[in-house]
């Protein structure tokens, strides 16, 4: 399977659940580009004996490099240096070159945010900080934390640990230097190009694509595939060695015969690019009024940097009377037809237009529950519009799971209907 | 420490960060409701080889019952029915009324979505689906999956295991049917209530935290504390038994003491519970008015069932001209101090508030980036402002991180002035 790495995240506030993991998917997805397979992403609460049964695991399984991602603060709890310095079999001592320049940073962040802080507080936690293991290199820090590559000690055999801040940022702010550090470069040279690519169907039964994969079974040689099936979006990708390119080709190929109507994404491009590149590319405006999803779709058009090119703003109508006083929507028309309705999707879409002045318009109004729901109108439902133009697309969906679901499963729709709209 | 279980999460989307998980997480804490403490998560990708590793490796570490997610599709990438069963020593047999279960599931779902679906592949994927280790428990499917609880061969030793879905709706619905299991209470009935306290610090750096949990050192016996600083937000969360229910209750006094004035949350409520119950609480409505934020205000105050209570509802003024025709913010104004300024956060907070006749108005300006920023007017600088009746509130914050950071932090930002607002 050629060049492999592990992947430790640690931090209990990651397995709980408090915060959710950004650094082990980043990682696997840089160290893919580099030409090193993740096979494993393990997530330990801040205890010295899981970290180091997860340490022993990864480099029992054979991996040529282990990546560890946060336990790098100044509290008790953070301990991933100290117990990767013993995993590795070095003693640890003070860097006091490295302890000034933490402690200038310290002065200099707390200065800006002006926080008070206790100078023999400051002094213990930047000491800790500065606590590194004999033989091991320092990553510059990009926050408070240095980071480490800490080979193993001499005559020992095993891969060299990567140790990481938690905060994405300054992981992926220090990335730069592990990529030429000369000791992860030595673990990872026998590393080959890995080829990645995706393409993405909409509304398409995960049975319908498993058909067609079994029909072009005997032709699959070479090629990883994995699917997944996310709020109507079915998710191909592929990874292979570049000697497996034109089977790689004739999959594609097999895949738009079977699929290619609702094949949105050929080139791996999510919807959000699509959509985004659309407006760019027409040089469209856009403008929304959102009752349910109450801004997560004016938020998502607005991800993307330069985004002020297309989108002039939006309308959060969370209540009847701000969907007449902001997007003059008829009190009587509400009266008539109720809030969530094809009638209210279309005159909140026209009225963004007109609002703001924009080409296009998104309108949505649904019942996100778990409370409002009726027989005629159940939690789930949700009425659409986009229009430009002459021409309008209403939608009527009906989407499971809670709140939270209905409310991101809409906006994606919305993004889809834009889509139509835009390419259709 | 007690009873113990660990979690694989499958899936090469997870892996690779295209899914991010949120079974693990939800898991650990829904055990540890139960008493059973989890030390270890570990995600794989759809290789059998990886899933099999990680089993072993959860079983060799002693846990009590190992639980799985995700892999249970029609799709040959989705594997964890099959290699579970061949890891608990148990050969597969076609479950039919099962088989036909499902189908009729399938069958009633792609007619109400109008999908089009081949007969032969749907059957085919069924089949698949069907089946069972031979012994296994089957828990009812809420989507089409089935989950399964597979005890280890008779004559060998090793947690039972057990297998759920990967889409969180159905794996949180099936989870009461895993509570009430048998094999899976027999697993666990040595467990113990395992208490958790949670107390939140706003802008408070960790070393100060450090220096009072050193101090308070010897007091600490029988007490799991981790802490997480996260965008301003610094969390302390303690675990333990009840027999240290008065350790933990001295630990409560001594950060009282210490850092009183900073502790919004001492309870464990979230700054969205917080700000939202005094808004429920005092009867007030709110409304914003969002340039670099784009809704994601809007988005948050409107997460919680029942927010159209308070929430009225919302101006995304993206460009200059919606600020002015949205949140009557004087064109001249603009002008004179730039749309990023206080002066133009004050008028956006009184804008919405007019403009929806709503108690509560908040108004955030600021320069997500990457491009945008000027000497005066770097990337990151945020003015927010909060304003009711007679009183006002501004901000200038100055953020690090990228253009999602920005955008996160300015929400929590104001969501802290908010509780300032209204209970300072």
């Amino acid at each position: 399977m050629g060049t492999r790495a592990g992947v430790v995240v640690t931090g209990t506030e990651v397995l709980t659940g408090r915060v959710s993991d950004r650094n082990g998917p980043w990682l696997a997805e840089e160290l893919r580009r580099l030409g090193v397979d993740i096979g494993q992403i393990v997530v330990v609460g801040d205890r010295p004996g899981d970290l180091a049964g997860a340490l022993e695991h990864l480099a029992a399984s054979g991996v040529d490099l282990i990546l560890t991602s946060g336990g790098l603060g100044p509290t008790a709890d953070d301990l991933t240096a100290a117990v990767v310095a013993e995993f590795q079999g070095r003693p640890s001592e003070l860097d006091e070159a490295l302890e000034q320049r933490i402690g200038e940073i310290v002065a200099r962040l707390s200065a800006g945010r002006g926080w008070q802080t206790d100078p023999a507080a400051t002094a213990a936690a930047t000491r800790k900080q500065a606590l590194v293991p004999v033989g091991a290199d320092v990553l510059a820090p990009v926050g408070t934390a240095p980071g480490l590559v800490v080979p193993v000690a001499d005559g020992r055999t095993g891969p060299p640990i990567v140790v990481l801040p938690g905060p994405p940022f300054e992981l992926q702010g220090m990335w730069p230097a592990v990529t030429t550090n000369a000791v992860v470069l030595a673990a990872i040279e026998g590393r080959r190009e890995l080829r990645q690519r995706t393409v993405r169907l909409w509304r398409t039964p995960e049975s319908e694509l498993a058909a067609t994969l079994r029909a072009h079974h005997d032709r699959l040689d070479g090629l990883e595939i994995t699917t997944c099936l996310r709020s109507g979006e079915l998710e191909i990708v592929t990874r292979f060695a570049p000697e497996a390119q034109p089977a790689y080709d004739a999959l594609h190929a097999a895949l738009t015969e079977a699929h290619g109507e609702v094949m949105f994404s050929p080139d791996g491009r999510t919807i959000d690019e699509i959509v985004t590149d659309a407006l760019l590319e027409q040089g469209a405006t856009i403008a929304t009024a959102e009752s349910c999803t109450a801004g997560l779709l004016a938020a998502r058009l607005t991800d993307r940097p330069g985004s002020s090119a297309y989108v002039l703003g939006g309308l959060v109508v969370y209540s009847n009377e701000a969907k007449h006083e902001l997007a003059g929507v008829d009190p009587a028309l509400i009266e008539r037809v109720g809030a969530v309705s094809p009638e209210v999707a279309e005159a909140l879409a026209r009225g963004a237009r007109a609002r703001l002045g924009a080409d296009i318009g998104v309108g949505i109004t649904g019942v996100a529950g778990p409370d409002g729901g009726t027989d005629d109108k159940p939690v789930g439902l949700v009425h659409l519009c986009v229009s430009r133009d002459g021409r309008t697309i209403p939608r009527r969906a009906m989407i499971p799971g809670g709140r939270a679901d209905v409310r991101a499963r809409s906006v994606l729709v919305a993004m889809h209907m834009l889509r139509e709209l835009l390419l259709g």
